[in-house]
C-alpha cells in the first residue's frame, strides 16, 4: 500500500470520502467536519447525500476532486462487502474502512473477491440510536462509546493507525481485537441478549389480557431490546450466524438443565402427585425428589449473579457494583425534578436511575443508584428533606 | 364456614393475623395499622416480630386475646402450606390467606392436609423489593401494585370477598383468577423472564473481559434482574415447576427454529465455505441458501415485537407506546435535575426514564418516554432552553 508520509502535500490524512450518510455515516460527517477533515459524502441516493450536505455533515462527493486518505462505507451490512471492494479499486492509495457490526463475514467475501487487504481495516463504532438516517444524525454520537477496530491478518499496520485515529478523532473508546475476536463478543454482548428477549417477549403474544397485565419492571426491562426492527435484525443475525449459534447452543444446553431439573421437581415434589403440565413426561435419569434439581436452577441463577457482576460500569472502568436509595415519587409534573435537584444539591453523582411504577396509583418509585459509600449520606439528606426513603 | 355478619360484636372483620413479618408481612402490618385495623404479629424467630411491633406494624400475637378475622400468613415459600393448615386449625372461624408468589403447589399440598378448604384463599401482592426483612418495610408497599386473589373451587364467596378487601384496604389493584391461571401467567411474565436473564448473563462468564467491556445498554436491561438471589428463585422455580417448565418448553422450540435457521445461514452463507463454528454440522433438511432461514429470523424478532407490544403502560391501562425524546446531559450532580425541572416547567408528566451511558466520557444520554402527543412540545420547550434534544 501506499500511504503517504505525514504533511506530503494535500494527502495530509484529514481527507474522509464517506459512503452511505445513514445515521452513522452522516454522523460520522458532522463530527469530522467540526473537527477541520475534508468530508466527501456519497449515498446511493442523492436525496440522502444532499440532505447530509445540507446538516452540514461535509461536501458532495461530486463536488470534491482530492482523492480521499480514508474511505469509511457506512452502506447497509448486505452490500457493505461489495462497497468496501470497489472502493478498493476505486482509490488505489486510500485506506478503507467499515462500519458493520459483524466483522468475519465482510473479510471472507472480501477474500473471495481478491481485494487489496492490506489497506482494508473493519471497524465496529458501537453507537446505534432507535432512530435512522441522517435525520437523526448528531456530531456526538461516537463520543465516550466503544469503537471496536478488528484488522484481519493482512491489514498494514499503517492502516490499522488511521482507522484507530478515525475513532479517536470523533472522540470514541477505540479498542482493538480481531475479526472473529469482535464477532464472538458482540454475539454475547448483543445479538444473543436480542434473540432472548425476542423470545420471551413472542412467548406473551397468546397470553390472557389478565395474565399480561401482571407484568412488572422485570420483563419490561428484559424484554425492551424485543420492539427493535426485525428486518435490520435479521441482516445482524444472518451475517454473524455461527458465532450467535456458539453461543445459542451453550445457552440451550444450560436451558435443557434447567428443563430437566422443572421436570423432575415437577414430577416428583408436589403432594398431588405428578406435575399438571400436560406435556410432562419423566426424563429417564432424572434427579428424583429434587434434591439435584433445585442444585441446578440455584447454580444457573448463581452463574447469571456471576456473569452480571462482570459487566462494566457506566464510566467503562472495572466493574462496579451500585447502591440503591428508593424514593417515593407523586406521579406528576416536576416532582422527579424536584427529587433530583434535592439529590444534586446534596452533592451527589447519580449513576443509574430507574423509575419504578404501580397499577392505577398515582405514586412511583425511583430507584436511584449511586456509588456505595453515598447511599448513607444521599439517604440521610433526602430524608431530612422529607422525601420517603427506603435505601 | 362461619364468617360472622358486619358488627357482630368484636368481630368486624378487622382483626388481622400476621404469621411472618419479613418485607410483605411487615409492610402489610404497616399499611393496616395505619387503616384502624387491629394487627397481630407472629414468627418463628421473636426477634423478628418484635423488630416489627417496634415498627409499628401492630402487637405481638402473645399480647392479642381476640380471635383474628382473618390470617395472612407471609411465611418463607417452603413452609407456606403447612403453616396456614395449622393457622386454619388454630383459627376455626377464620378466613386464611397466604401471600406466596405460586399458588397451585400450595392448594395442592392443603388438599393432602385435609384443611377446611372453604376458609382458606390464595394470594399474590406483586410487590416485591430487592431488600428483603422487617427494616425495609413501607406502609404504600402495596399501593397501586397489582395483588392477585386466587380462590380454589372450594373456597367460600364470603372468603373470597374478605381476601379482595384486604388487598383493596391496602391501596392494591385486585384481580382474581384461578390458582392455574396465576401460576401460568407468573411463568410468562415473571418466572420465565428470570430464567432468560440468568442464562444470558450466564454466558458472559467465561467472556475476555474485552468482550464484556462491550457491553450496551441492550444486555444491561436484559440481565438486571440476573442479579437476582439464586436461593429465593430455586424455591419460586421449584414450586411453579410445571408451569414454567411449560413455557420454557415452548421457549425452546422458538429457540431451536433459530439455531436452525443460523446454522442454514453459517452453513450456506458465507463467502469462505462453511461457518467457522467448531460445533457446526448440517442439520438433514436444514434450509438451504438461507432464504427460509431468514424468514424463520424475521418472525422471531416480529413476534417479539408483538409480544412486547401487549406489555400495559404504567398505570395499567390499555397498552400505551410511549414516544421518546433523547437529551444530551452532562454527566456531573444537578445536571439530570435541571433537566426534569424544564420538563415539568413544560407541564410534561414522565412516563418513563432511562439513562444510557457512554464509555469513559462525561456526557450521558437522557431518554425520556412520554405520551405521543407531547413529543413535539416537549422537543420544542427543550430545544428552547438550550438542552440538546433528539425525538
Amino acid at each position: 500500500m501506499t500511504t503517504p508520509a505525514p504533511g506530503e502535500g494535500h494527502r495530509d490524512g484529514r481527507g474522509v470520502r464517506i459512503v452511505g450518510t445513514g445515521l452513522i455515516g452522516a454522523s460520522l460527517g458532522l463530527a469530522l467536519t467540526a473537527r477541520g477533515y475534508r468530508v466527501a459524502l456519497e449515498d446511493a441516493s442523492p436525496t440522502a447525500a444532499a440532505l447530509a450536505r445540507d446538516l452540514g455533515a461535509g461536501q458532495l462527493a461530486s463536488e470534491v476532486s482530492d482523492e480521499p486518505d480514508l474511505v469509511v462505507v457506512a452502506a447497509p451490512p448486505d452490500v457493505v462487502a461489495r462497497v468496501v471492494a470497489e472502493e478498493l479499486k476505486r482509490w488505489p492509495r486510500a485506506v478503507v474502512t467499515d462500519v458493520a457490526s459483524v466483522k468475519s463475514s465482510v473479510l471472507a467475501a472480501l477474500v473471495a473477491t481478491g481485494a487489496d487487504l492490506g489497506r482494508y481495516v473493519g471497524s465496529h463504532p458501537m453507537a446505534g440510536r432507535e432512530r435512522s438516517g441522517a435525520i437523526a444524525a448528531q456530531a456526538d454520537l461516537f463520543a465516550g462509546r466503544a469503537w471496536v477496530v478488528a484488522p484481519g491478518p493482512q491489514a498494514d499496520p499503517e492502516a490499522v493507525a488511521a482507522v484507530r485515529s478515525l475513532g479517536e478523532a470523533v472522540g470514541a473508546a477505540v479498542t482493538q481485537m480481531s475479526p472473529e475476536e469482535h464477532d464472538a463478543a458482540v454475539a454475547a454482548v448483543s445479538h444473543v441478549p436480542q434473540v432472548a428477549a425476542s423470545l420471551v417477549a413472542g412467548r406473551l403474544r397468546d397470553l390472557p389480557a389478565s395474565a399480561v397485565a401482571l407484568s412488572g419492571q422485570g420483563i419490561r426491562d428484559v424484554t425492551r431490546i424485543a420492539a427493535s426492527d426485525p428486518a435490520m435484525w435479521t441482516q445482524i443475525l444472518a451475517a454473524n450466524a455461527p458465532a450467535v449459534r456458539a453461543v445459542l447452543l451453550a445457552l440451550r444446553a444450560d436451558l435443557d438443565g434447567v428443563l430437566g431439573a422443572l421436570e423432575a421437581l415437577g414430577a416428583g415434589d408436589e403432594a398431588g402427585g405428578p406435575g399438571t403440565d400436560p406435556a410432562d413426561s419423566r426424563v429417564p435419569g432424572a434427579p428424583e425428589r429434587g434434591v439435584g434439581a433445585r442444585a441446578v436452577l440455584a447454580r444457573a441463577v448463581a452463574e447469571g449473579n456471576t456473569g452480571h457482576a462482570r459487566i462494566p460500569g457506566k464510566h467503562g472502568a472495572a466493574p462496579t457494583t451500585y447502591a440503591t436509595v428508593a424514593v417515593v415519587v407523586p406521579d406528576e409534573p416536576g416532582a422527579l425534578a424536584r427529587l433530583l435537584h434535592d439529590v444534586g444539591e446534596a452533592g451527589i453523582n447519580l449513576e443509574d436511575l430507574h423509575l419504578e411504577h404501580g397499577l392505577g396509583q398515582p405514586v412511583g418509585l425511583a430507584e436511584l443508584s449511586v456509588l456505595p459509600a453515598a447511599q448513607e449520606p444521599l439517604t440521610a439528606a433526602l430524608a431530612a428533606l422529607g422525601w420517603r426513603v427506603h435505601d
